[in-house]
């Protein structure tokens, strides 16, 4: 069974002048290494016509599998298009479905009236299987040249993640014959990547080659991936699951989930076994932690929603933090986000509440509370535990910190306090 | 005066599967552009000889600076340093600077042993120019051949930063004469990119050759940047600035700000100006929207806080939504969005409040009311405006959609009522 390697060509000048950061390609990477195929290279190349024929040309010398994306919109720069249909010796022809839809789009939807540069979205070379984009205008194109690959995306992340996961993924395993692959993940939280590799470092010594273990690290949140591949499946889900116990057994002191789902699911699927519901009250993650939250669709069966008490006046308004408690213990307190999660459990009426106040910086540091220093609470109406932190990255990463960390404090509270 | 290219070259498995987001190639083409060189590639390649040595002949053909990233660790997987060594034809020495500094990091910052594969960290090839990493343990590298200038550094961002601005900028200032490079950047809202394009199509095309525009959407916003370059400086910005001016005035319906700002900043700065504050009432954005602001530093000085009313209940505890509209009306009406508006005003005691309600998906849709329907509003304590969205996407941008739109409708409403 032959390897198959793919590469990834992101078309656009803003990825050459750094306006925008490419998240595309990571992306890719994991869904194209998800289904077997394995990335060799990546390069990103300007709206520019020799620039793209060059690696187009280059990477199909040893990658079966060439994906682009960006260059499809309707404005001057894109011209990704009109390069491919020359590339692949092809004619614009309209493509009736696409036409279809992209009216659909501009009448149903965006309400705006149709313009001609839009109906050119719709054209084609006549050489691409056209791949639907349920997400916008610009449809996907597949191209066989040699009995190698060409894929076109439209670099809007949604709407090629929608075309990757809905066309091309499934297209590409029809299309090659690649061996099994089978995944173990599970989630670790509150330890670093270099105590984890410490703490397995025997066993991940021990793997058999065809097993292949991935740290995937998020903030404190660390997933470790195991990944195999081979002809017979059978015989593939029985060496991964050993190797996952044993695994399982050597990081259950941090171990969130033994599956590949984010904390905030954890969270949701544990309430919802016990019919219980949550809420928050946020000071130095404005708002953060709800919006993690209700990005899970279904999350309003059990939460009830946040209170983001930025200025103290709404911590003592909506959140009954005494003024006393305030002016002697600060903001940044323990006492502080104690009443600040009696304060959520009561107006917002949940049954679970989580807490964080701190400084994110940059400004706002003092020697007694330097930025970094965070207090967060976890409880219900019995009980409150709190814990206290001291970040020191930036301000986005402190925010992101505080909110992994007290939802795993809320995660282990649950757990614990039925 | 000639143009002055570069690369960059990314090394590390860690970028072909997916572990990692390059952060640093966005971020290095700015500072490049800065200085007037443009970035003309970039290619992320695995830890692998043939693989870096093949990117190397590649790029150094049509550029005259190739930069490298990552693979400069000290454990087994990192070979950069061995291929370059190979690559130029040198042999390793001990670069005694680089050994100081090596025992220094260990003994006064890390407190850690020092290993024999950290000692070998300040072995260099005896062809480079050592390029002192402040920040780090690997140093940077500097090899130059047939005119063509090869930069090697690491790939954790703030020692790759701290090497770019400290000693990689400046010597490349002194060692090519640049052109000076300038851009003029202008955000609009509520209208698509073709519009946009048609809008400006006979200003476009008058566009001197050597100024460039790109479009840079994302989500209902769009980015308008022309970037110039040119051996005068004084000419340069005169005629961008003479063409800002024209393309701000085909584009002032829809100009959010005239320079490179997210629309919170904007939001923020006109707030400070008058001296005012803003709060929030959020229903589907879940925090979004509290979020997004909170993420600026500073945002404390204008900001008050969120209600995230996810339970109707919150909406009429907190928010005083009456009973009475939530149930004839529903939570996604226009009299309950209006009301959210009253309740923030009031309940988080600002000037400015907007709120949102609506069908963010995938589940919940009814015939009157499907997945993405929204309304937001926007006011203060003497008028409140009103919005109706239709938003057929996936929750997640949905959810943006929502919070970008809602954002833009106060930013109008408080340049229109202060």
């Amino acid at each position: 069974m032959q390897q198959v390697f793919a590469s990834i060509i992101t078309i656009g000048d803003e990825l050459l002048i750094g306006q925008v950061v490419d998240t595309n390609s990571a992306w890719m990477a994991q869904e194209l290494n998800r289904i077997g195929v394995w990335l060799k290279r990546r390069v990103a190349v300007g709206d520019d016509r020799n620039e793209i024929v060059h690696a187009l040309d280059e990477q199909s010398k040893d990658t079966q599998i060439i994906l682009m994306t960006g260059g499809l919109g309707p404005t001057a720069d894109d011209i990704t298009k009109p390069v491919l249909c020359e590339y692949f010796g092809g004619k614009m022809v309209v493509d009736e479905k696409t036409l279809d839809h992209v009216k659909y789009l501009f009448e149903k939807i965006f309400r705006r009236p149709l313009l001609e540069r839009n109906l050119q979205q719709a054209e084609v070379p006549d050489v691409a299987t056209v791949l639907h984009n349920a997400r916008g205008s610009a449809p996907g194109m597949w191209f066989e040249k040699n009995g190698k690959v060409f894929i076109s995306l439209p670099g809007v992340p949604h709407e090629m993640k929608g075309l990757m996961t809905n066309e091309v993924l499934p297209r590409l395993q029809q299309y090659f014959t690649m061996p099994f692959i089978a995944h173990r993940t599970l989630l670790t939280a509150g330890i670093g990547e270099s105590f984890l590799a410490e703490a397995i470092k025997d066993w991940e010594a021990k793997l058999p080659s065809h097993l292949k273990l991935a740290y995937l690290p998020n903030y404190s949140m660390v997933r470790l991936r195991i990944t195999g591949s081979g002809p017979d499946k059978t015989l593939l889900d029985q060496q991964l699951d050993r190797e996952f116990t044993a695994l399982k057994e050597l990081v259950k002191e941090w171990m969130v989930v033994d599956e590949d789902k984010p904390l905030q699911v954890v969270i949701g699927e544990l309430l919802k076994a016990k019919n219980k519901s949550m809420a928050t009250a946020e000071s130095c993650t404005g708002g953060y932690i709800a919006q993690m939250i209700t990005s899970i669709p279904g999350s309003s069966e059990y939460y009830k929603g946040s209170v983001v008490s930025y200025a103290n006046a709404v911590k003592e308004g909506l959140l009954h933090v005494s003024h006393d408690t305030l002016r002697s213990d600060g903001a940044v307190s323990e006492n502080t986000v104690k009443q600040m999660v009696q304060g959520a459990l009561s107006s917002l009426q949940a049954d679970y509440a989580v807490a964080t106040s701190g400084i994110m910086g940059p400004g706002g540091g003092t020697p007694e509370k330097p930025v970094g220093m965070v207090w967060v609470a976890a409880g219900n109406r019995h009980k409150i535990i709190t814990q206290q932190f001291n970040f020191r990255f930036d301000r986005l990463r402190n925010i992101e910190m505080t909110a992994i960390n007290s939802l795993n404090l809320l995660r282990k509270f649950i757990i614990e306090n039925s």
